[in-house]
């Protein structure tokens, strides 16, 4: 295995470039570890003339990044250019037409067409990896496809959009509204270019649907993801999540239940002593667990130059090595379509309401919570500010239809001053 | 592919029984994700009329695991029973003797030995997987090997004997001895049959040695390493440290510097708010870094069935799909032994020290730090008891050899009551 392994990088934003720079700077670090010479042959991206601060010159170039998958000097296609359809769609389809294997950052792309892709992979003995599409630099997909391959996967969890958590943990710091924080991470150049992906949840709930297809042996199926973004966190929820001991995170959540796989992204409540609760700024972190293993927890950063780059170096050396697994960890034709579960799994609810200053007010917003089979774990009534009453409430496990039906008869007293805020509360 | 991995499993204690509870229960699981059945031929044991808990019934027994290791129904020996040396060794060598792949969680052994096994094993075709020897069911190795292959690693941290985070845990919370700790443990059945090999650091020591080796490439050398226990850890400098704002932890650390390769097991000081720091009971916790992928945290259980199975699971679902990566993550005739540095690269210290109650005595001991140049980032005088005053200082980076000499200096002047005690503090 001394012949070198070939590349071919289609797409010079941010990661691609860096995996220009590693392979160049660790050239022998790299045919050490992987037994063989890692080259590149060909990059491809929209303009040749953008300076990228690395040296392209040795390398042929493509305009179309089709063409670069079906040069006969590329041997893995390296695609770094992102989006769920058009070029990155058909350079992995070029590729996989010619047998080749794949190395791709792109979760957008395999959230919405993974299993097809990776049934055209298998037919032609070739593999995808896709490292770097979950959680950057932190090796979950390798974590969970063989660490943790002796185990019955029990539950996924993950904080997978750095965005999401730098916005809510300085609105947390700083005491400043979504808007406020929403501004600057914009300034600051946090946001994708359209910011629905990274603050609706989309993003995240891409990564979390790639995670649960491994987990449970299913096919990738966003579609059915349960997603809510953190548009409507406010200030407030946060500081007295707080005060009863909690931190708000765009949690993903995906589990095998007797009623169907639940999968989805949302506003969570978890404890702020527990590792998921501690995750500060841009941080990512993802917890697996397995009936052997119990509970891993793995955190690093989930974006950025160096640790994408790092992902995609991950994979190219597997395969350099000879390393050949399933794109979800076992072959892509026996994956079935995991019945949806319609509602999630109880849990404990965080609910936030004002009261207005009427007698009586908290007994009977609490008759009705006991009318839905409701017991409350812990209440706090705030001082009266003006006329009305601040109340948090901490539930024990509920279901959200259960919930929402207590909502409903609540607003039926006419003591609430506005519509509660029930968020859920994830037992890490 | 549909011919089955053939295991032969010698030693049957908690792992080993573990492993068998999982090829049985996990059978189709295992089968899909390693795309063939993995199945166990003949087992070995110390005594074959013991309960184990699970059904042996249809395997071979072999009385002799070096006799199980040459069993010609036997693709892959693992081997639980442990010890450096003996019969480990002996059924280790026998499967490699004959290309078989070994599968281990014996850190002694591969720490005393692992660079001969290795060599022998390549030059057989074989491999050696060894996820179970380190921090349990975390799968760093992995995560090392591969997760990481694309950087240079810069350093390896990790607390890796759950045995000694639990004393140190318990020794916090409940305000008890270390020798009151240690006997709650020992009737907890948590330590080994010689607690050297945990309270010494021995266990952890081997742990980090194996990780130094793939991290800078380099022979196994635990011969090299800076060992101390956690025996002479007091619950004043628990109590002390916490009022300071740090933990104190049985930390490993692996570093390569301008000087050498420092590796080194002791008590460090971290800050509490790091998620070193927040490692509480038996939890083990490994810090990777890179220079590109930045910090990576991974955290689980270090001991224990379930989790020790679960990495040994995944080692043998590896080999069954195929994966060959060399035992220290490239070619072991190509690791060279790396130059021990002499001394710890400087980092800020943690100084306890008892004051007789004498005019002038704190700027007598503060004038010795200064004449070695060591500078004070804190101070804390607490209010005499009795005669004496205790004192706490946190140094700016100094090295070890430098406070050295100011303690010997400061015995000299006659106002310490007892010796200093000194604590490296890690910056994590």
């Amino acid at each position: 295995m001394t012949e070198p392994l070939r590349l071919g990088i289609a797409g010079l934003g941010t990661v691609g470039a860096g995996v220009v720079k590693i392979v160049q700077r660790h050239a022998d670090l790299l045919a050490a570890r992987a037994g063989r010479p890692i080259a590149i042959s060909a990059v491809s991206a929209r303009s040749r003339d953008k300076d990228r601060g690395v040296d392209l010159s040795a390398y042929a170039w493509e305009n179309n990044p089709a063409a670069l998958a079906a040069r006969d000097d590329v041997d893995v296609v390296v695609e770094l250019m992102g989006g769920a359809e058009g070029d990155a769609k058909a350079s992995v389809e070029a590729a996989i037409a010619r047998g080749k294997d794949v190395v791709t950052a792109n979760k957008a792309m395999l959230a919405h067409h993974g299993q097809a892709l990776a049934e055209a992979a298998e037919a032609k003995g070739a593999v995808i990896r896709f490292e770097a599409a979950v959680a950057g630099g932190i090796p979950v997909v390798k974590a969970l496809t063989e660490g943790l391959a002796g185990n019955r996967i029990t539950r996924v969890m993950g904080v997978m959009n750095g965005t999401c958590n730098y916005i809510l943990t300085r609105m947390e710091s700083a005491g400043l509204t979504y808007d406020a924080v929403f501004a600057e991470a914009e300034k600051l150049g946090y946001l994708e270019a359209d910011p629905t992906l990274d603050v609706g949840g989309i993003d995240a709930g891409h990564k979390l649907a790639l995670l649960a297809a491994i987990a449970f042996g299913a096919r990738v199926d966003f579609d059915a993801m349960e997603i809510e973004g953190i548009e409507r966190v406010t200030t407030a929820d946060i500081a007295q999540a707080a005060d009863m001991g909690f931190k708000i995170k765009l949690l993903g959540v995906a589990q095998m239940t007797g009623r169907g796989l639940e999968c989805r992204m949302s506003p969570c409540l978890v404890p702020d002593t527990s590792p998921l609760g501690q995750l500060e700024n841009a941080m990512n972190m993802v917890v697996l667990e397995g009936d052997a293993v119990g509970q891993i927890v793995l955190r690093g950063a989930g974006a950025g130059e160096g640790p994408t780059a790092s992902a995609v170096l991950a994979d190219i050396v597997d395969i350099a090595r000879g390393t050949r697994v399933s794109t979800f960890g076992q072959p892509a034709t026996g994956l079935v379509k995991a019945r949806a579960a319609k509602a999630s799994a109880p849990t404990p609810y965080y609910v936030r309401m004002t009261l207005l200053d009427k007698p009586g007010a908290l007994a009977k917003v609490a008759a009705k919570l006991g009318d839905q089979g409701i017991s409350i774990d812990r209440m706090r009534q705030y001082g009266h500010e003006g006329a009305n009453a601040p109340v948090l409430i901490v539930t024990h496990k509920t279901t959200r239809g259960a919930l929402n039906e207590a909502i409903a008869a609540m607003a039926e007293t006419g003591v609430l001053q506005s519509e509660p805020v029930a968020i859920r509360i994830e037992e890490v």
